[in-house]
């Protein structure tokens, strides 16, 4: 079964929501048959890389919020997270394009080390002093500690090409399942969870998706006597 | 709607059923909403890189046929290699590993050059008088004719671990999904095809699954008041 979560690392139901999506998976007995694949979705995709802003600020001024209540979401925000027992800094996180990251996570992705470098950008984001924004050295520092090769990691923040295809296809797939917002979960194509829902709906979200798994209907030709393919032991002489 | 199709380099099957697949995709109405990818299989997973023999010379040692049991084959799925517009050397045409081959199509993927690559690959192989085996600079210049940076191309080639994941993730997949040769083409991870069927059955293959294309179920949760998600116009304040 395969999941596919559509996420961005600016926000911060994404960081909750995973912690109870991992908690719902770590319990779920076929987690073994599970594969986890991240896809990129940009809150603010318009953002240019030297745009960035303190978040409180971003807030009052993109959103017309007032300090006060920009101050009591993040504290509302910390709370949930501290929830989940992860750490949330509510003050003096910035705010900022997160397309490297996204294109950084497509290389991960090719080394199996999607998941950690998520992990890792998710918690230097949100619980880090350093911002994550505005210098390419640190997304570097970032994605070694993940894992990635430095030269690897540094050949794709010097071409703003490298995934940049990638990010923009996941981007519109979420607008074509009809995702307005993340966290944003698919399960096999069929079943969708919107939002950091509480993991017992993830895990009956994944208990649901799995019982329902089908084998693949295979379309048979009427017209031909048997499947021109070839396999271990040769390829089909054709009889035609 | 998207159609995964696994197969090999060095299945005469796989070109001639590519060529009757992308006929009945090219006549099919809603070909712009259909998203193909290659996925990689080996017929002879175990070969060495450097163990490479001519056909004919594999067949009759491989599988045990006469000399013109394995020619007469060859002269067939020539014929039908030709009935779909395509060239086909029934003499002369090498054997080998065609394992870094896949994992150059696994970085052509990640530059939108898949495709591209892989009618590149099957031309050279079934229809060119130079082998595709036993030289690195042979698939470089091929590669780079498909459209790939030299440069990534060598870097690939000169490490055996790069993209092996991947090929290897292809290959599982495909034992999962039953496919015990190829071509195997998967509609929507609910229809399969399996061999190099008629133009027609893909056609039907096609319709029928993009007729059943089916939105998402949304899990819904009895519990929360609403989704706590982040969208284009902010996050949700926590309400619980």
């Amino acid at each position: 079964m395969r999941v596919e979560i559509w996420s961005d690392i600016a926000c911060p139901w994404c960081y909750v929501g995973k912690a109870r999506f991992d908690k719902a998976l770590r319990d779920f007995p076929h987690r073994d048959e599970v594969e986890v694949v991240h896809r990129s979705f940009e809150l603010d995709p318009g953002r240019a890389k030297d745009d960035i802003q303190p978040v409180i600020t971003m807030l009052t001024r993109k959103y017309g919020m007032s300090a006060a209540q920009a101050e009591a979401g993040e504290d509302n925000l910390g709370a949930q997270a501290a929830a989940e027992g992860l750490d949330y800094r509510t003050r003096g996180r910035d705010h900022g394009s997160t397309f490297d990251m996204h294109r950084l996570l497509h290389l991960a992705k090719e080394h199996g080390r999607q998941e950690r470098l998520l992990d890792v950008l998710y918690r230097a984001n949100f619980a880090e002093e350093r911002s994550v924004f505005g210098e390419d050295e640190r997304l570097v520092e970032l994605a070694v500690a993940a894992g990635l090769d430095e030269d690897a990691v540094r050949g794709v923040l010097a071409d703003p090409e490298a995934y940049a295809a990638e990010v923009r296809a996941d981007e519109r797939e979420a607008a074509e399942l009809g995702a307005n917002g993340v966290p944003f979960f698919v399960l096999d194509r069929k079943y969708g969870v919107s939002g950091a829902q509480p993991a017992e709906v993830f895990a009956q979200a994944l208990t649901q998706a799995f019982g329902e798994r089908a084998p693949l209907k295979i379309v048979e030709s009427g017209s031909t006597d048997g499947a021109d393919a070839c396999g271990p032991d040769g390829c089909a002489v054709p009889q035609h």
